[in-house]
């Protein structure tokens, strides 16, 4: 390898046997050296949890022809943290994560363990991305995924980016002919409205299935729910710093305790 | 009980027995009707998980006098979804999470059970905030914290608050007479520097524990990191709108695909 060649950290939150990780790495190998550290079993839903009352395992696994790979026990951000201080030893390049079957955008990037294992690395100051895909099935066709993500991913390798960068991908399902690319967005205003199922077992006692439906409440053009109902990728700048600062001004010059 | 009487939700990360939420409990009871749904088990650092896979048990508890109380099998995020939609049947006036064990300031938010809960009522639209104290230990002295507690909340019951407001409170360990008051700040930026303790168990396999240095990498007076040193709580507004506005405005004008 030359000593140019860029360091691709691969990671998800379906685990390191989820097609989409797999149509991830075939995205970006040809971009520089591909390490792959990812759960072990699914983890969706995870958001940035970390864990800590129990200790995590790493064990190599020999699943992606050529390319060095380890599932971790943990969650998505555990992966993303062990692969830097156990693994490469250094920050890579840049860190990919999915890609995920289902969509992570508007509200559902809180929720999401593909972003957070990006944001994750984009904290220690890596350029960072995650790619979701709008079909959940197992068997998706991931041709135009892979496009966005190799596009995205030779983008961001190729241009100054500001420490942190972070952007949230997410691809519709369309045909080829109908794809109208890829557009910079806000995230939508939308939410989950939800319900529990309640059921009872076999013993009569109460539990509860979570189940929900989507609202979006954003008419704005600009939005990343807008984007893929039009055809195109949504891309979000995301950031970290959670500070409402608005607010902030405002609960200064008007709140006295 | 009044109809105007307020509905307060109380809820933390460290689980329905830990010192901490009866602190919390204590004082905002004061202040309109305390439902408690709490995780039925530590659950720190779960940042926003949800529960997809299995399903959620709760159950009634008789620990709190005179206060109706439930604990919730699942995440933070999870007792703060089903409160509202199998317990309280309505939205309540406010949520408010902890008193938590340890810090939340800076970045240490996007990993914390308690900010996410309080999060997840703010995204549906309920005035909310994390209390956190700077001392971890199971006998720590809530004085200080209860008195800041109860004064945020009924300030934020008695004011008019956008929707989605959130706060992020810390309290420091400082004497009564030495306490500096209650600040409003931006989140620090400051992160956790991690390493892995890595130890072989009995049959010679690695595993790895978790453990990390703090680093303040910002000189800001105006950061919660900063406030707490200088013995005051910090107020940080929170927002869970994740675009980085700056960054999206320089691609839109900068990147093509």
């Amino acid at each position: 390898m030359g000593k140019e060649e860029k360091v691709i950290l691969v990671t998800n939150d379906d685990g390191v046997t989820a097609p989409g990780i797999r149509a991830l790495i075939e995205a970006v190998a040809p971009l520089g050296k591909v390490v792959v550290v990812a759960p072990d079993s699914p983890q969706s839903g995870k958001g940035h949890a970390i864990t800590i009352g129990v200790p995590l395992r790493l064990n190599q696994v020999d699943i992606f022809e050529g390319i060095e790979a380890w599932q971790c026990s943990g969650t998505p951000v555990d992966c993303v943290k062990l692969a830097r201080d156990k693994i490469l030893h250094r920050k890579p390049d840049i860190c990919v994560s999915g890609i995920n079957h289902g969509a992570n955008h508007s509200i559902n990037i809180i929720y999401s363990g593909t972003m957070s294992a990006a944001m994750e690395a984009a904290i220690e100051g890596i350029p960072s991305v995650g790619f979701s895909y709008l079909d959940y099935s197992f068997d998706a066709d991931f041709t135009l995924p892979k496009q966005v993500a190799h596009t995205v991913t030779k983008k961001m390798l190729h241009s100054e980016l500001p420490a942190g960068t972070l952007f949230n991908v997410n691809i519709p399902v369309v045909k080829a002919a109908d794809f109208s690319g890829i557009k910079v967005c806000r995230q939508a205003n939308a939410k989950w409205v939800e319900e529990f199922d309640e059921r009872r077992d076999p013993h009569g006692k109460k539990y509860y299935w979570l189940t929900g439906e989507f609202k979006n409440q954003d008419t704005g053009n600009d939005t990343d729910v807008w984007a893929l109902e039009n055809n195109y990728a949504s891309l979000v700048p995301v950031q970290f710093d959670l500070t409402h600062y608005k607010l902030k001004q405002q609960l200064e010059t008007e709140w006295t305790f």
